[in-house]
């Protein structure tokens, strides 16, 4: 088969490999129908993570058609059609009976990470893949569904709603801030109006994506290059902060905006992924009653989100900018790695 | 009347002062029959908290006797003995009326912290000190509770049961460990029984303050000068680290140790009134799905902890380690500033 091969920091390559094969009794085989392109690829290929290895296959999102299920397989079928998660429970282990997937303790890997596809094993960006802890890990795709809706409930939708909007405990009245709107963050902003906030503020360094993000449900925006732009959050608010601010870029600086934005008694919750460390100014804050949270998506929302997406009450196609036939997913790299001048949310490769 | 009144940093005196006057109908003057020292009074004599200006009258626990009250108050009379809390809670605030009472936004000291006695005003190290807010700020001490123990209800007993047992989220089961076992750890130790877990792990650098956390409810200590402190902690647990862990220190190094004590998908609570700031890994949390909190005192389960003390389910006896007359104020002070040696815990100070 083909797949996108990981080959050291700033190699990358779709070459011939060899098909996936069931190791275990718990394991399945899917044929990819869709998978897609996460930042988190873009990290890998950067080195910063270091765990990958060259010869890795990588992606970790997708919706495939199941070819062949191990003995132990019982609730799945060749020819089902299933939304792969980001995330591989084993389900036996203390965090999975917690629904805490994202520290899955299983053996594949066994890192304490349930992130485990293009990672510690082989990904989704693939014309196959091998499917750990199947049962405990898809999630069947309803006809009402499209594989490409499917594809977003891998990671960027659950990790929107579970790791900003849940973690940030967003409550009706509230006014929520998302700071970043690149895809995870307009995941925050599309998951957040379900839980009857009376603002969300879309907050980006640029104009024209803080506009697209009221598609997704930003009531309000602030364009953070402005001199005043704490002020006019705090505007939007009865003066002393929003309830919730949300961080999804993962620097330093977008994590001081939400210390500098969020109310006493007010929640932070941290998406993005981090590459160094931030100075916390407790001197001021330890008397804040703040809530800072952050962490790996458990996808254990998937079915939920799944549901409000097949009622319609989530819309997963604007976060579609491009598409690609699988075999182009290099042009797709491409094209995703200079978001910044493609306006590329999530590029979308299809088999 | 005397009262212990601020004059700069190191500086302090036990002097003669105009009697409080009611200013406010819903005030009411209290005369103190017990009072004490906290770490926070300290802080101030060293200059830490530059809203305190010289002249205020220091001190924010303690109970009294009501000797006058104002045309507003309705359910307190003259003669009712009554618990301050260390928190002024307007009642009437967006704040107040969540129960966040900490960040009170009533006009006195309009600070936007409940924390005003000995702060913004004058103070409970006094003879007689005018009690604001008082109907929303004052609790009854039943007859089978002392003075002394009400006392320890005003702030100590609170704080380490909000800030460090209930934001840390302590459930049946856990494995929490508090790191400082001065007053404040210790009432976090008391307290986490309450919720049933399964270890409370006191940590401290002092092997006889490890030890005496035992008659507060700990049931296990580590010396964390040993060099293989952290792996004494873990070998507590699964291995994984502890379900919760309580900063009762206020320094970096301490909240660095719950950092690395504390298990993926844990809890850190910082109580520790911190002087700067402190690096936070955030590459490495940030998949680490911990909640961190910090915050001051509400005092909301002030009453809670009240009907505990008089059921003897909650003993703040141990927790005293002097007893002065008020008028020996300075000599308290002395004790209680060199607690390393003189092994003080919550000194008394009895009208």
């Amino acid at each position: 088969m083909k797949a996108l091969v990981f080959h050291g920091p700033g190699q990358k390559a779709w070459e011939d490999v060899p098909d996936p094969k069931l190791t275990e009794p718990t394991d399945i085989i899917v044929k990819m129908d869709t998978t897609t392109i996460c930042g988190t690829d873009l990290h890998i290929l950067k080195g910063d993570v270091p765990a990958v290895t060259p010869g890795r296959i990588l992606g970790h999102e997708g919706v495939g058609t199941i070819t062949e299920i191990g003995d132990a397989v019982t609730t799945l079928a060749v020819g089902d059609q299933v939304i792969l998660s980001c995330i591989s429970a084993c389900g036996k282990c203390a965090y999975c009976k917690q629904g805490v997937f994202s520290h899955c303790l299983g053996s594949e890997g066994s890192s304490g990470i349930g992130w485990i596809f293009g990672h510690l094993i082989d990904g989704t960006q693939a014309e196959y893949v091998r499917v750990p802890y199947a049962e405990t890990s898809v999630y069947k795709l309803p006809a009402t569904v499209s594989p490409e809706q499917g594809t977003l409930l891998s990671d960027i939708l659950p990790t929107g709603h579970e790791i900003g909007v849940r973690h940030g405990a967003v409550k009706p009245g509230d006014v929520v801030a998302v700071i970043g709107t690149g895809p995870v963050g307009l995941a925050a902003i599309a998951t957040a109006g379900l839980y009857g906030p009376s603002r969300v503020v879309a907050i980006d360094l640029d104009a024209n994506r803080v506009e697209q993000a009221r598609l997704f449900g930003a009531t309000d925006g602030v364009v953070s290059s402005a001199k005043d732009w704490r002020d006019q959050v705090l505007a939007m608010t009865d003066g002393l902060g929003v309830d919730v601010a949300i961080e999804a870029v993962g620097i330093p600086a977008t994590f001081q905006m939400c210390l500098d934005i969020v109310r006493p008694a007010g929640h932070v919750a941290n998406v993005g992924v981090h590459g160094s460390s931030v100075d916390l100014p407790l001197q001021d804050l330890w008397i804040s009653n703040i809530v800072m949270t952050m962490g790996l998506v458990n996808t254990n929302t998937l079915d939920t989100l799944l549901k409000l997406v097949a009622q319609r009450r989530i819309d997963p196609d604007p976060f579609i900018s491009h598409r690609f036939a699988l075999g182009d997913i290099i042009d797709a790299y491409d094209v995703f790695g200079r978001a910044a001048e493609t306006k590329a949310l999530k590029v979308i490769l299809n088999s």
